[in-house]
């Protein structure tokens, strides 16, 4: 592994990450050839225990792929008015005859941008394949140009795998970790691996915000000392910038660049999970019967208008790591995801991956990229895709803040509804009385839920402290992903809202 | 996580991997119900943030799948004798038609046995799909029943992970771990991850050898304070005990016996990494053109008289961890894998695995349960398979030995050859003169093969400690799996024996 010395960030790196070594037992002859000698040109590897691919018992796959999500041609028990009813506007859906929608993946095979057998079923490179590796900068380049040149890219495991490596390669023994209070906690278990702190921020969690509530983040960072003292100062911000899980909020670029500036004063790199920001919502309007396809955006448009600006854009200083995943975007059984950030941080987290994970499963790999060759013919065609996954988002999304918004609750101003402008969770807040136990409500309220048949999650239960932010902590996140239908969707807003209303109508007893 | 205190090893487990808690946003209400409360009967899920199968670009998947390994239908470059030539005896092979070769995997499927789309694209559990792991424990039940009844199963996504997995479960920082002093040496950075120590054991490289000098081991741990002070005493041995890599050696169940009373009195826990032992190899005679088919066995045959037990079968204590891995049985590119053990230590390492983990690729899970189920019909189709795949093993261990011998190294005595009882590796032995400076010769001898075109490991790069281990190390690692043809086999053992020829001849110079 080269370390260079010229990234100018080597003192945030962990100590554990930068001091890993890789071993094998390569075989490869580099210096003090002997006198005389001459490399063979035909050598035969008798060397490594990769097995040849006439051991393997698949011969091919072939994969069948959807020209749109919820296409009719496979069976759920109920209907889904998402997509489904469009048949008059199927061109525009680029509805392909069946015989041509099979992604086959050969034995042996001869397209460069593909991944055959003998390559996906066998051993591979624990940065990822070369041609999945091209096509996430690729990606990268067209949605999220970095400010600097010296980035890379590494595939992981999924966006869990992703933070764990990211933490990993920055954090050591008693090291902090700023993290947005109400948040994706699995990753507090990753940082636990390092021996670090997670440090709740505080957000605010309303309609008008961007999350982070950054007078205090200032505030906190100008006197750190006084207000965390014996903790070290943070040595890395997480934060999910858009669409954020729970509250849904997005950062914008304006205010990303604050917090970027605050990086840099306070010397701390940036983890940016980015997980489904790709699926932009426009603000919410009431549906119109079906999704109307009028709304499809060009490529083009989408990047320049609606999607937003990833820190990587203003990482002047090469500060960033940022997580992707396709777990949404293509399906969470792949377990593939990737990082960005500079060489260096990638080679730190490389190191990691032989011994963390190997590489990602090559048959989820060979799926994945010829899928997106062959079916989608790369970065454009892919984004295409996105473009109709974000289509139902939005569809489903205006059902449910639809529903949320005309009931009683609603009306009553029991409830307020954050209108999320990414991806797939829409944040509820209650409106207790002034002085409620938030706490002790919401755990009476989860079972007024489960009473009325829906499961949600209280954004309680996502808190980095429980205590920190039980003042904050009264709403709830709703996601429309996991449902059959566009009924069930209304369905679950109703009895969300119906419970709710009993609850408060009962004063706030069960 | 249950934490059984009854497990009478709970000792033996590591601080840190004991400590592990799983950290999720949990919806589930198990406590504290108000009165009147009833749970709703037709529950809507708006809680994770799973995708619904509609969102996930794939409608099916289909895979190809062989009869017999290396069968005609693809195409290489060259032909291959190892099964290829079998037509007279297609029968014995079950060779179906090319229409009944298809395993088809369903977008929504009834089979119970099968994944389908839904779930196999899906997040699902740290520990595995429910009926891989149904799979891996008849598996083990019909080829290695364990000795004691609490044991179970968890997947991995590969042998290098069941590595890492089982070093963590046991191994805190300082702590010592034996292992085989030539052995795969990736593993010692899962171990470096611990903060633990490997401390070599002497091997016997040696034809008539089963690996471990027995009485070195007896000797080490009978006087461990003497011989290795200020070491903690060992908590773990690791071995390979199976066609060891790299010496191709093989423990026979009385060595094994020796080893387990070694590991209760002085209290150790067995890591048994076994990644080709299925792949079991009679005595090697002179191979008689084309495999025979009437070598076949049958699955009983095999498992009775051929397959050597694992540790497991003799494990009273339950203080066996046995890895293993579909890498070479179905192919690397899979990342699947599992650990057999008692159930509080796959607990321990469940935690672990949701963390660096969470859960081995889906699609992969997905592809080898459906073959498996869809084209072998579960673990007795499996063996079938797993004896063809033995036998092309055979033939070219048989192709690779006759060569070796019929060379004029061999009978001149310059080499002697160790025959494999299972797996993938032949260790040559250099019979070099008294007093040679083996390290020295090998490093020289490495660009000699290089300069005859063919590739192969020095044992001694596969050392724990090249100093300890120097005056063993003059043997040389060869296998016959990476390559595509009978030929390439025979051709790679002639240039072997030619250089080492060629070599001796000039006085051990290039």
């Amino acid at each position: 592994m080269t370390v260079s010395s010229e990234y100018s960030l080597e003192h945030l790196i962990s100590k554990r990450a930068a001091g890993r070594k890789k071993i094998h037992f390569a075989t490869a002859l580099t210096e003090g050839a002997p006198h005389g000698y001459i490399p063979h040109k035909e050598p035969l590897y008798m060397s490594g225990g990769m097995p040849n691919v006439g051991f393997f018992p698949v011969d091919s796959i072939s994969v069948g792929v959807a020209d749109y999500p919820f296409q009719k041609q496979f069976e759920l028990t109920h209907s889904n008015g998402s997509l489904e009813a469009l048949s008059k506007d199927l061109k525009k859906l680029d509805v392909q005859a069946e015989s041509t929608k099979k992604v086959e993946i050969a034995k042996i095979g001869t397209d460069k941008n593909l991944i055959d057998i003998r390559q996906g079923l066998q051993y591979s490179h624990w940065n990822g394949m070369e041609q999945l590796l091209e096509f996430t900068k690729d990606f990268i380049t067209r949605t999220h140009p970095p400010a600097h040149s010296d980035w890379s890219t590494i595939l992981t495991t999924g966006a869990g795998d992703g933070i764990l490596k990211c933490m990993d390669s920055v954090l050591d023994k008693d090291d902090v970790v700023l993290m947005e209070e109400f948040t994706f906690t699995p990753s507090l278990m990753m940082i636990r691996e390092t021996g670090a702190t997670g440090v709740p921020i505080k957000l605010k969690v309303s309609s008008d915000s961007e999350g982070i509530d950054l007078e205090y983040l200032t505030d906190l960072l100008e006197n750190w000392e006084t207000l965390k003292p014996g903790l070290k100062k943070p040595k890395a911000l997480y934060t999910i910038p858009t669409g954020q899980n729970p509250t849904g909020l997005t950062q914008s670029l304006e205010f990303r660049k604050k917090i970027y500036a605050l990086a840099e004063k306070y010397d701390f790199i940036i983890i940016e999970d980015d997980p489904y920001g790709y699926l932009t919502l426009p603000p919410f309007k009431q549906p119109e019967g079906t999704q109307s396809l009028d709304e499809f955006l060009t490529v083009d448009e989408y990047i320049k208008d609606h999607l937003t600006p990833s820190y990587l854009e203003i990482d002047t200083s090469a500060r960033v790591l940022r997580i992707e995943t396709f777990s949404k975007l293509f399906a969470p059984g792949l377990r593939v995801g990737f990082i960005v950030g500079h060489k260096r941080l990638i080679d730190v987290i490389a190191a990691y991956s032989v011994i963390v994970t190997k590489f990602p499963s090559g048959v989820a790999q060979t799926v994945l990229q010829n899928v997106l060759f062959q079916k989608f013919g790369g970065v454009e065609g892919w984004l295409q895709w996105i473009l109709k996954l974000r289509s139902a988002y939005i569809h489903r999304r205006n059902l449910l803040l639809h529903e949320l918004t005309q009931a009683s609750a609603y009306q009553k101003g029991l409830i307020d509804v954050i209108d999320p402008q990414a991806g797939m969770f829409v944040s509820v807040v209650l409106k207790f009385p002034e002085g409620t136990d938030v706490s002790e409500k919401i755990t009476l309220l989860n079972w007024k839920f489960s009473a009325y048949g829906v499961s949600v999650v209280p954004g309680l239960n996502m808190a980095v402290d429980k205590e920190f932010s039980a003042s904050r902590g009264n709403f709830y996140r709703l996601t429309f992903v996991p449902l059959n239908t566009d009924a069930e969707v209304i369905e679950g807003a109703k009895r969300f809202a119906a419970a709710v209303d009993d609850f408060f109508a009962k004063g706030l007893e069960f």
